[in-house]
C-alpha cells in the first residue's frame, strides 16, 4: 500500500521507518527541499496548496495522513474527495486553532483553563481583568514549541502583550498552576479498535520538549486521561493516533492542547513499547488490527535540539538508541533525539546516570543533568 | 554519512532501516529494477560488474559494503581503491568458495566435515569411497537456500548426483549427523571493538532457513563458537559482522558456513535484542562504538516463504513484528519474516501457541506447528 503524507519532517521519516516493514510505501508532500522524510520516499515539494501536487500525491498513493497539524483544512478536504484521508480534516480543524480546540474539549466535558476570545486592545483588558492575573495571551493559530505565547504576570505587562502579539486572532487562557505535563497517545483503527499508551511524563525548556518518561507513575489519573481521549475520539469519529497533553493539577488533569498525529512525546515507543505509535498509527488507517501498547521496562526519551551530540561519545553507552533525523543544525530545531530504556524507574535512574557519563561536556545541552536529579 | 551497498534485497533494505536513525543515507547496486532496497535509499540498476556504475557507487558514497556476498571480488576490489569497503574483499573470497571456505576452517583450525576437491568423475570416485556414505557433493561457487548441493546415500547414487552438478567445480564433504544447527553472529568494529550475538538455533525446510530460535541453549557451546569467530575476524582481519553457521555434534562445533555479511538468522536482533545486527554492522563500518547485543527476553523468528501471509489474520495475535520485504511472491522465495518475544523460552512457548492460533489456516504453510511441538 502506499501512503501519502503531508509533511515530510521526522515525524513523517520515522512513520516510514515503521511502515516499510508493514509493506508500504511512502510519498511526502513538503514545501521543503530538504524535508528529512525524504530519504525514505518519494518527496514531492510544493507549497501545501498546491493544486497539481496535491493532484499528483492523490495519484500516487492509496491513501493520505499528516506528519503535522497546521497543514491547510481545504488541501486534506480536497484530498479526501478522491481517497481516504486518516484523520479526517475535522479533527486538523479543531487543533489548528486555539479558541476552537479550548471550546471542543469545553463542549465535551474535558477540563480545561478558562478561556476568552481576543480579537481587540478592549477585548484583551476586559478578558485579562475577569480571569485575573497570570494569565496566557497566545496566537490562535499556528503556535508551536512555546512560539506565539505571552505569559502576563500583572495589568503592566497587558501593553507589552499586546504589541507584542496583537493584529492577529489570539486566546487568553488563565495560567495553569502544574505539577508536571503528561500526555497521552491514543490509537483508533478505522475498524473500530482503540488502544492507548502508558502515560507519558514530560519536561520542556524555553517551550521545547527535552525530556520525556514513561510509564509515567500516575495512578488513577491513567484512566481519567483514558476517558478524557475516548471524548475526543468518539466526538471527532477518529481514525489514527491522538496525543492529547495534560496538565497534571490538584485535582486531576486539565487538558492542554491535543494533535492529531504521533507526538514527540510517544517517541520512546520505538524502542520501549511493543510496537511503536508510528506503527500504530499507519496500522489504524490501513484497517489492520493494533499492535500491543504494553511498556518493555521503562523509558527515557532525550531530544536533541539545535545539532546532534557527537555520537562517538554518546554511544560509548551501548545501550542508547540512536535517532538522527538528518535535519541541519539550527538553535532551536529538533533534530534527533535518544532513548534509554531499563527494567524498571529505579534502574532507569541507574542507567541515565551512565549515560550521562557518556556525553561528558555534552551533558549541559542535553537536559540529561536536569532529568536524573529529578527522579 | 552515505553508505554504498552491493546488493538491493532485504538484506540491504532492513540495514538501511536500522541506518537512516544513525543518520545515514544508502544508495544500492543491484542488477534487479525492483530490487527491494530501492524504497529506502537510491537504486543504481545494473550489474555488479558494469564498471560506469561502480564509478557512479564511488562517486555518490563515503563507504561501502554488501548485502550477498555473491558479488564479484573484482568488483569489491576496485572500489577499494578510492573509499573503504567492509568487509574487505578478501572475506569474500573465502566465502564465494566452499573449498577455499573449508580450506580456511581447516588451517584456523575450526572444526569442519571431512572434504575433498572434485573437478572430474574420477575425482568424485575415489573422494566418495575414501570419504564413506552418505557424503555430499556441493558446487564450489553460488550455493545458498540448498541449492546446488545432492547428498549420495551410496555408491548406486554417484553417477546421478555427477549428471546433476558436474562439469562445474565441486567439493564432497561427509556428511555430518548434527543435533541441530547454531550460528552465531559477530561484529568487530573499525576500531578492533568486538561483540557477539548469543547463539541462533535455527530450522530449515527444504534447504531454507524457517525459523530461529534465540538465545539458544548452548551452554559451554557460546564459548567455543566465540572462539571460532574471533580466529575468523582475526585471520581476515574483518570489520563488520560475521555469520557462521555451525553444526552441533556430540564432540563439540563443526563449522558449516561463514557469511561476510548480516544474516537471517540474526533477524530476531532486530526486535529480540538491544541494537539489531545491522544497526552494529553500520556502527561497526564506521567506526562507532557498538551497540549492546544484550537479548531483551527470549525471540522466536519465522520465515515467510513464497507469499506473505494475511496481516488481518496474523496481527490479531498483538505481540508480533511484523517484516515484509516488500518483495513479489515465488515458490521458495523469503518474502517476509515475524519475531515473536517473550520473557523467557517457557514464555515463548506460550506466546507461539497463541499466534499459530491467530494464523489459523496459514498455520501449515509457516512452520509454527512444528516449531511449538519442538519446543
Amino acid at each position: 500500500m502506499k501512503v501519502g503524507v503531508l509533511g515530510g519532517g521526522q515525524l513523517g521519516r520515522m512513520m516510514a521507518l515503521a511502515g516499510v516493514p508493514l509493506g508500504q510505501e511512502f510519498v511526502f508532500l513538503d514545501p521543503a527541499e530538504d524535508a528529512c522524510a525524504g530519504v525514505v520516499g518519494d518527496l514531492i515539494c510544493a507549497p501545501y496548496d498546491d493544486e497539481a501536487a496535491l493532484a499528483q500525491l492523490a495519484d500516487a498513493v492509496d491513501i493520505v495522513t499528516y506528519d503535522f497539524e497546521n497543514v491547510p483544512v481545504a488541501s486534506a478536504r480536497s484530498l479526501s474527495d478522491s481517497l481516504p484521508v486518516f484523520p479526517r480534516y475535522q479533527a486538523l480543524e479543531v487543533s489548528q486553532d486555539r479558541l476552537r480546540e479550548k471550546t471542543f474539549f469545553s463542549d465535551a466535558g474535558i477540563p480545561c483553563a478558562l478561556f476568552a476570545s481576543v480579537d481587540s486592545y478592549d477585548d484583551l483588558v476586559s478578558a485579562a481583568d475577569e480571569m485575573g492575573y497570570p494569565c496566557v495571551l497566545k496566537t490562535r493559530r499556528m503556535g508551536y514549541d512555546g512560539k506565539g505565547q505571552r505569559i502576563i504576570q500583572d495589568r503592566q505587562q497587558v501593553d507589552q502583550a499586546w504589541s507584542d502579539l496583537g493584529g492577529q486572532a489570539l486566546i487568553l487562557e488563565a495560567f495553569v498552576r502544574f505539577k508536571r505535563e503528561l500526555s497521552i497517545i491514543a490509537a483508533r483503527s478505522t475498524r473500530g479498535e482503540t488502544v492507548f499508551y502508558p502515560l507519558t511524563e514530560n519536561r520542556h525548556k524555553d517551550g521545547i520538549l527535552i525530556t520525556s518518561f514513561a510509564p509515567a507513575n500516575a495512578g488513577l489519573l491513567v484512566e481519567r486521561a483514558r476517558a478524557y481521549a475516548i471524548k475526543v475520539l468518539d466526538n471527532l469519529d477518529y481514525c489514527g493516533v491522538l496525543t492529547i497533553e495534560f496538565f497534571d493539577v490538584d485535582d486531576g488533569l486539565v487538558a492542554n492542547e491535543m494533535a492529531p498525529r504521533v507526538h514527540n512525546s510517544g517517541h520512546w515507543t520505538i524502542d520501549g513499547a511493543v510496537t511503536s505509535q508510528f506503527e500504530n498509527h499507519l496500522r489504524a488507517i490501513m484497517g489492520w488490527p493494533l499492535g500491543s501498547t504494553d511498556p518493555v521496562g521503562a523509558s527515557a526519551m532525550l531530544n536533541w535540539i539545535g545539532a546532534m551530540p557527537d555520537p562517538s561519545n554518546a554511544l560509548s553507552y551501548p545501550n542508547a538508541h540512536w535517532h538522527d533525523y538528518g535535519k541541519k543544525p539550527r538553535a532551536g530545531r529538533k533534530v534527533g533525539h535518544v532513548t534509554i530504556n531499563a527494567e524498571n524507574i529505579l534502574a532507569l535512574q541507574a542507567e541515565l546516570g551512565k549515560f550521562a557519563l557518556a556525553l561528558g561536556e555534552q551533558l549541559k545541552e542535553s537536559g540529561v543533568e536536569a532529568f536524573t536529579r529529578g527522579h
